[in-house]
């Protein structure tokens, strides 16, 4: 299958797009970039260096929206670090965006029978691609976002992507006609802790050494924000993985929407008003097997690169 | 099996004591008394009524704890009558509260192992029996209250019962070991409309002509409160249908909590900080199974009596 991966590129998504390129069922045929953990030009810059460091500088990346006025958000800084990749110090990359992120989109489902699109940050790319019909009634999104069953981590109803832009999710969840949706209720259910990354700092490769101090940073941070889970959660992977293999998840399917009045701005919940289209929302993993697929897969990429 | 309803006896609650004493599978030991739709004494008083009607004045009714200063809200008041049955005038029963409800409940699970309680109102009696030890491990509970997968109906995320005492609903998660959630996710799945209620009134006798008075009451004030839905929502006599046929509902299983703060005071939500005891949350019902068991039922009630 082919994938294109919509990050916000701070450090989960850093491991998704590790997962992505460790995993020989999938060919990456491009990175989107959107703003959320980062801005635009900080997740393409990112998102060059990681693929430069794997191996992998062939994998073309695209920019795209961002709202006018738009900045990172200081729990974002703190999580991911104020350029997103915690204290990793890479090498500026060659090259830049390889156009627009929209219009690439539009244009690759109308190419590929087989593609899935994960995006992992704010739905303002997908939204606007969504205005072709095409793309719409075609598309396959596998998204990080929302909260169905668990509170919110930016307001207690409001998970941080959707937070960023309630419209453009809102639009996902009407127009889009297959979404499956991994919120909060999976992935703070899928941790990563500091045994773990003991693994890749013994690799002794340069990327062995990026991907653990990445987790380190972002452990560090949820010590900070969400104590009581005892680990990081692994946000953007766990939407590859069910991507790669949906049977990692069970889901509830219902029709959703984005609350947009102050009150519960930015919630993701059932619409009963209407029946069509379903989402299919994650309310449960399998959290070992996802986590040992996500090591061996990171470890070998480590090893190999 | 054993049942005792804990009923604020508006119109669905009588609907939900309509279809126990309808289903010759359980024995309607004692119905408990709480506020919410109606005040306690007016509780009592419909409940007694009912029981005349539908011949069975011989099951005892126990009047429950209500909060100082309490008032009916005025949505109750709207959508259940001033004294909760609509405009239904039923004779001044001759009996009144057989004592009192916690002491009750709390006795009655010692006694009974096959014994499901079935609350409709507020969780304030359940919680106070709560601080049993013997009937927190051993109560089986199917309540109706709370939404997880849909918004409230009281507040854009909270519904009615667990709003008049989010404390006590908290309670009944965090300390009852055996606890079944049918809230709004599945309730306003299982619509009742005027189609069904001509069934009642054909029927001839005083109790169908009761029966279709409360449905037309409650369906017209549905048509104010939620037009979108074509009917009224069946929430009080699911709960007792699943206490008697769980295969009619699939659940989640997953820690709840109720959020006590203000922002979201009485939201019914997972809690990740902990991983017991498990709610079984319902998020799916087949509707036209209930829906034809609950008019077959109720019928035969009304044509018997």
């Amino acid at each position: 299958m082919k994938l294109i991966l919509d990050l916000d590129t701070g450090i989960d998504d850093a491991f998704a797009l590790a997962y992505a390129l460790a995993s020989p069922e999938v060919e990456l045929i491009a990175v989107t970039c959107t703003y959320g953990n980062v801005a635009v030009d900080d997740a393409v810059r990112n998102t060059r260096a990681l693929l430069d460091l794997f191996g992998r500088p062939d994998v073309p990346v695209y920019a795209g929206p961002s709202p006018a006025g738009w900045e990172v958000a200081e729990v974002s800084a703190f999580i991911h670090g104020a350029h997103g990749l915690g204290e990793v110090s890479l090498p500026a990359p060659a090259g830049g965006s390889a156009g627009d992120a929209v219009d690439f989109l539009v244009a690759a489902v109308r190419e590929h029978e087989d593609l899935v699109i994960v995006p992992t940050g704010p739905s303002t790319s997908i939204a606007a691609a969504l205005e072709d019909e095409y793309f719409a009634s075609h598309a396959r999104l596998v998204m990080m976002g929302g909260a169905l069953t668990v509170p919110g981590n930016v307001r207690p109803w409001a998970e941080a992507n959707v937070w960023q832009d309630p419209e453009a999710t809102d639009r996902v969840f009407r127009q889009a006609a297959d979404v499956t949706m991994i919120g909060l209720d999976v992935t703070l259910r899928t941790l990563l802790t500091h045994s773990e990354v003991a693994r890749w700092r013994a690799v002794g490769t340069r990327a062995g050494e990026v991907l653990a101090e990445l987790a380190e940073y972002y452990i560090r941070a949820y010590e900070t924000t969400a104590p009581h889970l005892g680990g990081c959660g692994l946000h953007d992977p766990l939407a590859v993985a069910v991507a790669l293999d949906p049977s990692l998840v069970t889901c509830l399917s219902l029709p959703m929407q984005v609350d947009l009045a102050e009150e519960t701005r930015g919630r993701t919940i059932g619409d009963l008003s209407r029946v069509a289209p379903q989402v299919k929302v994650a309310v449960g993993v399998d959290a070992e097997k996802f986590l040992g697929a996500f090591m061996e897969r990171l470890t070998r990429l480590a090893a190999n690169t």
